[in-house]
């Protein structure tokens, strides 16, 4: 079924110990459209400037992905992000950040995306998010993610948005601080009560564990990965597979988000051994399946 | 089947955020035995000075722990350790060490012991593991756990052990510098490579990971505890549980020990949920089965 995502496209220089990535594809939006792919048509939505040196059809050709609501504005530059990764790859250092485009006017949702059933929120203001989300009549599941600078500076506006979606997706250390609570299972429940049905907590490494507002819980160790090249992308990607699945399969009963949290960690196992997108555009469904029974051999018991 | 358990008895003074307990009962043989009598029969051999105020015929009674290998030496002293835990707890900081009876002659394995099948030498110099397993004969499977300060300082001796060893039971941090290897998957190969055909790896409240000779692997979370009193003596009882379940169903095949390795951390989060042994002492099987179907019922898919 129809999978909106709204979010960045950006042109990232990335450093890790396996080496650099100059101005490489990136951004959420991208990351999650290329993971969402191998499981169901997906919805863009993101803008761009006219420095953009990239094809966005060209790199999505062969996928079913609608590029109906990428703008390209003539006048703006697009999105650039500069980090680096060190000893044991976990946290990205931002060594520079040009927000160009993504500090002007948000995009619209064209009026053909309207009827999503299935809709993912990338990281940005959670005010915006409201906004895009507003162009949409009667989604069925969905999804954001959000970060430390909207949970310190924007929560009032965050609060409001976690009343409106049916899962956040978040990472651990964010998923304590919105909580205002170190342990991770009370830090689920206490999110839970600001409205979202699911929480997906990512752990990097360390997988993943999920929550529902039935009191259902899901655990799932990260994908043994012997190399990790560059980390950029593993999180939207773990999005996009996610919301792939969910939105193939139709479903969000906590069943088939366990299986969806297990295609996210695979996809994001894909993504992070290779630079930008070159770990997700070389693969197929089958690997990702095949990748799949690794997982389910290596944790079922 | 009979396990023999070689190791500490302690007299612990612990803080943590939760409060603090002085001059309680610990120790590695402690732990072990304690968690391991749940499953099977467990042989002790430990040594106390005459200053221990425990008494552990009275601390075991009612389980089957043979004590005939609990040595007291009228002119000793009893090991103690002093330590805290603080912020997330993962780390323990020891505030004192009273190494004591530790310090002299090691005990002796009672000949009633020789025959023993199943074997765990906790942590301590790795000449002394070798020589207490000099004293059984023809055992099925021997894990043993070590340690950061045996792996720098006595590595040669480490290696000798590895060889004569099936399992080896590790902390992540432990199993990187042993391998000079920070991937964890890579770590466990090259553990694998020094000898044992089991490698089981402790990441703490993220679970653990095993692999074994023939390229199998298994990853558990870590129980989801929502509330952690005091983490020592974590894992030994998880050794305590995955030996003593190796032991009752006589089995090291790799089905079995991912069972196993469900048990110890099923036992283990008995363990941090109070202070010294009292979350061990206060439960019985069938809560450490109740408790393994809920672990089955996280992680499964």
């Amino acid at each position: 079924m129809s999978l909106l995502v709204t979010g960045s496209i950006g042109i990232d220089t990335v450093t890790t110990p396996y080496g650099v990535s100059e101005n490489c594809l990136g951004g959420s939006a991208v990351y999650f459209s290329m993971a969402a792919s191998f499981f169901s048509p997906v919805r863009f939505v993101g803008v761009i400037g006219s420095d953009c040196p990239f094809d966005l059809a060209e790199v999505f050709a062969g996928r079913d992905v609608d590029l109906t609501g990428l703008e390209r504005r003539a006048h703006s530059k697009t999105f650039r992000w500069k980090g680096s990764y060190h000893d044991t790859m976990e946290q990205a250092i931002t060594d520079n950040v040009e927000l160009n485009v993504l500090a002007e006017q948000p995009p619209t949702v064209p009026s053909s995306y309207r009827d999503s059933k299935f809709v993912f929120l990338a990281n940005t203001s959670p005010e915006l998010q409201g906004k895009l989300l507003d162009q949409v009549d009667g989604p069925v599941f969905v999804a954001a993610d959000t970060m430390n600078f909207y949970i310190h500076g924007y929560l009032t506006e965050l609060k409001a948005l976690l009343r409106r979606i049916d899962c956040l997706i978040i990472n651990e250390d964010e998923a304590r601080d919105l909580a205002g609570e170190r342990n991770l299972i009370k830090a689920g429940d206490t999110i839970l009560d600001m409205g979202p049905r699911v929480v997906v907590i990512k752990k990097g490494e360390s997988g993943s564990f999920i929550c529902g507002a039935g009191g259902e819980r899901f655990m799932l160790p990260g994908f043994p990965a012997a190399e990790v090249v560059d980390p950029t992308g593993a999180g939207d990607s773990f999005a996009g597979g996610f919301m792939g699945y969910v939105a193939q399969c139709g479903r969000s009963d906590f069943a088939s988000l366990k299986t969806a949290v297990v295609y996210g960690t695979v996809i994001a196992s894909f993504t992070i051994s290779e630079f930008s997108l070159k770990g997700l555009t070389s693969i197929n469904r089958a690997a990702i399946d095949q990748r799949f029974e690794t997982m389910r051999n290596l944790t079922q018991f």
